[in-house]
């Protein structure tokens, strides 16, 4: 990177990546390098790019292997090792590698993640600049009504005539929110004062009548460690839709950068599956003939943990 | 607390605390139990109320002095320990003590609050819940123009003119994005359908409309330590006004826990100040008489230090 | 606690505790309050006691309710909802609960006990203090030789002759350690000058002779969620003796904080077992009957994961 | 890196860098990539190397400006701004620079380093493997008395002869316990077994006779901000001589990797100074000419403050 770079303005996801090749001793991640400063699209105006990284699937292993000493006889097979750390949690050799990115996602997702609290961010400050006008609208395919099982989710989706209403309304009020945001502030997106005759307000007081679908920025680090955890929670079936998609594009970026570790991370985490002291005692009932999921209640699960593990089993319950 | 108390709704600032009295072999602060399930108000909608906390000042000492073990012959007096403390930023003792506090404020001013990582908190999902009907409308003497020197600050307050427009549009404003929002809910406050002809869409998703001037609450745990820092950022002069006004409310409440360790804390944090290098250089020559302010420059000090001296010492530059 | 309680001794696990009651409006414990102060030997030298904690069941009840507003139809059943919570790793409303404790133990322990980051701490300072002349001498039932299988633990036990042979020597090279220590500090436990004749070296010196087998004191705080973290890793079969025990007695002090919470983390987390993609297909086949445990290869398991996963479904690989 | 690397023994100060050329699109400092695997010896038998690391001055920068957007004119100068974020404790920017060393060091050494719990490490593991027959043996300019004045520090040195006869029975005492070592695991320091007829026992038990000066081995990984925060407290001359010694490679290292942050760092913080809220009172009306250093006492310092702040600004007390 060069200090010129810096002077562009904050590139967007249709632009051609800012790339300048230099030579390093640090590991290098041949797939991950072809992510650096690529500006991926998310939902209707975000964007992920990849701004730095640090570490690959080898270095896991350097710091797992320096750890163990000479007491790794039988781990010399790299692949062997790294799932073994995966399974047993061996978490510290995966901190070793850190990822930084930026992002530009809507508010209401920004809360979302700024929950992830072992992490690095810095976000784009409405105090000192006046925030631009781009919000959020779902694809009509995301529009859906209240799920009737899922407290926190999305049921069935909305006939296409009713989306359409949903959207003139979401849309028409956001303009118009964003139109109040300017002429409060007496300028335009540029900072162009719009009326010489009169004052505006200050950029940090201005900003509280715009809409929790307004786009922001940030530049958020974690290591990998943190970044599992992250997908776990938000690459998942139950996260709202708008953060998933920025999850599993994370995920997609993961692949490229530490296969190894990815793919022993959907193996024994992402895809795996916990069983309860209650489902434990059980299952081996049931695989010895002794119980069926019938007799679930009298193991103590609930009917929603029967209901549940009979979906995890391939069981009709 | 009894298993009645969850059942009652969220409590108010107008409430009279549910308060109910138990026996404890724990450190007890006296000013601090005052303040237990005390709603106190905080801008026009918001409140602060302290629902648990942990350790006094006796409590930091006794940290302290197991750490000491019997080298600290000359610390018997326990004002003068705690000041070393502070003083020498021996941090670990003032961890020992935790403060647990249910907020309500502004989503806007909730943005600010959870850049501190060091805590726990939980918040009020719009996932799971409508959000109420409350919104941020400041008061007119809070009402200002952006300022010329600050750029993330405010300058003069409007005429009461400005005043009254401003807030008249800010009104009307968030009035209809909380009436579009249950329009898009199909359902009012209390989650009664509306309509019982059409469907509304999900919770998740009808709430990106709302403005950042929206009321939240939250559960937020910190320790001392760490709550000094957060004090330190937020109730100085440059903070927001509206999560200033929060963090003088706290310190407020800290003067009655932990008196000791307040008062400790603004002499040797909040209302200390720190010379550079370059401060430190001049200011020796200036004592010694071998220098005036106008020398700033020739110090290494740019222009902005020399004048930010100049009023930490009460010289006119 | 008065200020007179500071100036006593470091109190031991034979004392009877220093316990004073005062009246509180905070969540109380009645099975905690047993505790406090009550100092539990562990080890030969060693002890825990609960200084202070914050929280009970309910509070992280009153957590959980705050965040689902009026949502949480369905959850007025406290146990249920707490149970819930702990299956969904919703976590957060653990963090609501802190404990403190007095713990004195090994050096080597406590070298393992500080990898966990997320808590506070204070130790004993062998810079301000000088060390008291014990160490940790191991119960001969305890006395094993290095394990074939696991790599990081014991194996058979040794005979009462080859028992009685180590620890002799262990003791007297801890003796002599210790001796030489005082006569390099030249001053006895008290800190008694020796030899008036001649100069000692500095504490911080002087010490870096002592065994691992030394015992420190530490205040150590953590909140509920890092607790339950803390014993998945600590009293789980893996974890060294003389850690898991101190894990142990901490398990039952938390079973008497907070009971429905660790009947909870016993079903879903400490006693839970976790498969694999891998396992989860090969027990699905098997109890549709279409495939045995011998088939494990065929579903990428390796030989170590089809043993265990034998072993946890209790049958003969 | 290749695999190859990975099975190389742990390389040490003396040996030449492994040093693979690759290309990379990520920020490069020229500075640091000169360290990569470069073994700098620390003390008798430690070393500090850099094994890996992300960022520069510029990327720093980088991260600033995202978040200030448009409203960072007068910031165009790189010096300026980076000196503005350190003296304004903009911390954020400096958590993007992160980095990875390689670092052997004494236990006693190690304990006081783990206390900076915003890290990640992995440590050598004595329950894997057997200890390395290695322990710091202080040389003879760094033995001292106790300091009269600091109750953790050191004072005047000690004769050669007694310094002679010190390290004489320190390198007799370890000698024998890492005798002892070998002799309970009945295995030579590359674990061949010394006598054939008897058991030798675990691991992890035979270590707890070595001493705190027994050298161990981590990776630690800490970001700028934190480095920094160590640097503080480690590279002071309050701290044991033993930990400043690698604080002080680590700060030379700093240097050259973010030259520019290094400089802010030592003119903003390192080299800085607090005034109390009584220290800047009294040195404004010295500065009036309304008071001397003799009315320290009337302005609330102690006497110790008083000496402190007279040293601070080069006046005899």
């Amino acid at each position: 990177m060069s200090a010129a770079d810096l002077e562009k303005p904050v590139p967007e996801a249709a632009d051609a990546p800012v790339r300048e090749l230099s030579q390093t001793f640090r590991p290098v991640s041949a797939g991950m390098e072809a992510h650096l400063n690529v500006y991926h699209p998310v939902l209707d105006h975000g964007f992920i790019a990849v701004k730095d990284y640090m570490g690959d699937d080898l270095s896991i292993l350097q710091m797992a292997r320096m750890s163990y000493g000479k007491g790794t006889k039988g781990l010399n097979d790299d692949r062997a090792l790294l799932r073994y750390l995966m399974r047993h949690f061996h978490t510290s050799p995966f901190e070793g590698c850190v990822i930084k990115l930026h992002v530009k996602l809507p508010i209401f997702v920004m809360r979302q993640w700024v929950r992830h609290r072992t992490a690095s961010l810095n976000e784009y400050s409405a105090r000192y600049s006046i925030m631009p006008d781009e919000f959020y609208m779902p694809d009509a395919s995301q529009l859906a009504v209240q799920s009737k099982d899922n407290k926190q989710g999305r049921g069935d989706t909305l006939t296409p005539d009713d989306s359409a209403e949903v959207l003139r309304i979401l849309k028409e009020e956001a303009l118009r929110n964003f139109a109040t945001y300017h002429h409060l502030l007496n300028a335009d997106e540029d900072g162009q004062t719009i009326d010489e005759g009169r004052d505006g307000i200050a950029r940090e007081l201005a900003r509280i009548g715009l809409p929790l679908s307004t786009y922001t920025q940030m530049y958020w680090q974690t290591n990998l460690h943190n970044l599992m955890h992250f997908l776990r929670l938000r690459a998942d079936p139950h996260a709202q839709f708008e953060i998933r998609i920025f999850a599993e594009k994370i995920l997609d970026i993961m692949a490229d950068w530490v296969p190894v570790t990815t793919e022993a991370f959907r193996d024994y985490q992402l895809e795996a599956s916990r069983l309860s002291r209650m489902d434990l005692a059980l299952v081996k009932d049931m695989l010895a003939g002794k119980a069926t999921l019938a007799d679930a209640g009298s193991y103590g699960l609930s009917k929603r943990e029967a209901r549940e593990l009979a979906e995890r089993l391939g069981i009709s319950a």
